[in-house]
């Protein structure tokens, strides 16, 4: 293989007869090894008829002249019909589905459905419905807003103001149907040298956070410039503060400076996984039987 | 292909040196074409060392052996030492990244960097920054609680009351960094018979969304039971009063009856990508040049 030179841009479709999620999960995770290149990502979503499958090859067709390299595409299209039309134009075709169907139906023994929409549609109001009551929850206890009922968290983030709480938890009830309540740790806090009550009675869901200063002062300085409250002083205080907390109480805490939230929340329920704090994670896309 | 009879059980691992979003994203995917097979599913996320790669590998053979079935395994592990233990292991293996780097690499003439952890981690301050504060954004503008500033949204979400224009809301932000307002349409409107001014001035952000009778009233009886609001009378009457403002304004709703999150979404980022209206998604998984 030979290495490209002068960082071409390159064109990439991700192309499905439903929602496309699965084909851009997929293809953003592979183009990530190829850092080297300039990519310009192109959704398309819902092609599921022969005029639109159509309209798109014309599409992809032009942009491989124009752009004198045939453009990428990444597709979930398990639909014979639509599939073949859509391999006849001028690009490299990625088939996500045909490159594992057989090989999974051979190991399990079974014959796939071929249908589309499977995976990210509604399926099932009753997980839908779960997922819907997580997030209600969730905004109901953002930033200690109701203290009275967190017991009834699945998982409790604690940290400081302005430290990825709030995303964390919305993320994690609106992706798993947690139910995921957040506790500002404040100067209250500092001052009794404990957490509250409440918290503690559920020592076992607490999920501590930790961010450096440096981090911390620049989120809270977009949100009140030049205050107190954004010092990069206040903030190392508050830092040096809340981890005398978490050593008080055995917390050992997440670093959220350096990760992001999808890698928080998979922290986050794997360890709900190992504690068996969580008997079952609902997935967006699960299907009951 | 013979069909498998009795609905057998069988296990799947998805496993990731980094979140395993990309693993288990796709072989749920995949799954989903399998309705007839009752799936259990574990995840892996973060096996980055050669000794969790080891318990691992017991883990699986263990069930192989007590479900005398190997079970099914998806795995982006693209260090190749950690790659090859995992492999030895009783499952039937499904590589997401060896399965389509080499052709990829072949076609844009480029190799991969093999690295772990680039498509869901902390790439870039700046782009995980938009997020969050599209997110706060859409916290802020939630259920009409800000009107004065809801021009400066990239879309705006209108529909009844409880008929999940929130859930949508924050999946867009949080998936996709867009700035996304909701309004409930109430009696107030009704009786004027129009929307609000502010509104009116973003009319080409309004996203309308409508939905079934008898799936409102179900919303609503879990939300307040035996009340006026939840009535399904009530219902009817408001679907059909909102109805007739959408025809004044020429809206055409989205019906969220029958649609995931995931789907109301996707079609949102399309229109807006068609109308020209978004310039550019952010993602989170995407990497800043």
């Amino acid at each position: 293989m030979t290495e490209v030179k002068n960082t071409p841009k390159r064109t990439v479709f991700f192309i499905s007869e439903s929602t496309g999620i699965t084909a851009e999960t997929l293809g953003m995770s592979l183009l990530s090894q190829f850092p080297q290149i300039d990519f310009t990502y192109i959704q398309r979503p819902f092609v599921d008829s022969v005029e639109k499958v159509n309209k798109l090859v014309g599409e992809i067709n032009q942009i491989a002249q124009s752009e004198n390299f045939r453009p990428l595409v990444f597709a979930t299209m398990p639909e014979e019909k639509v599939n073949h039309l859509l391999q006849l134009a001028n690009c490299h075709y990625y088939e996500v589905f045909d490159s594992f169907l057989d090989k999974i139906g051979n190991d399990l023994k079974a014959t796939p459905v071929f249908e589309s929409g499977l995976s990210h549609g509604l399926v099932n109001e009753k997980v839908y419905d779960s997922r819907i009551d997580a997030l209600n929850f969730t905004l109901k206890h953002d930033d200690a807003m109701v203290l009275k009922t967190i017991g009834e968290a699945d998982v409790i983030i604690v940290g400081l103001s302005r430290s990825g709480k709030t995303p964390t938890s919305l993320y994690l009830a609106l992706k798993f149907g947690i139910r995921a309540a957040n506790y500002p740790i404040t100067e209250d806090d500092f001052e009794r040298n404990e957490l509250p009550a409440v918290l503690l009675e559920s020592r076992d869901k607490i999920f501590a956070t930790k961010i450096k200063a440096k981090r911390l002062h620049q989120i809270r300085e977009k949100r009140m410039p030049n205050s107190q409250y954004a010092a990069l002083e206040t903030c190392k205080d508050e830092i040096k503060k809340v981890q005398d907390l978490y050593t008080k109480y055995h917390l050992n805490p997440m670093d959220v400076t350096s990760q992001s939230i999808e890698e928080l929340a998979a922290q986050i329920v794997r360890k709900l996984h190992k504690t068996g704090n969580l008997k079952k994670t609902l997935h967006s896309w699960e299907r009951k039987k």
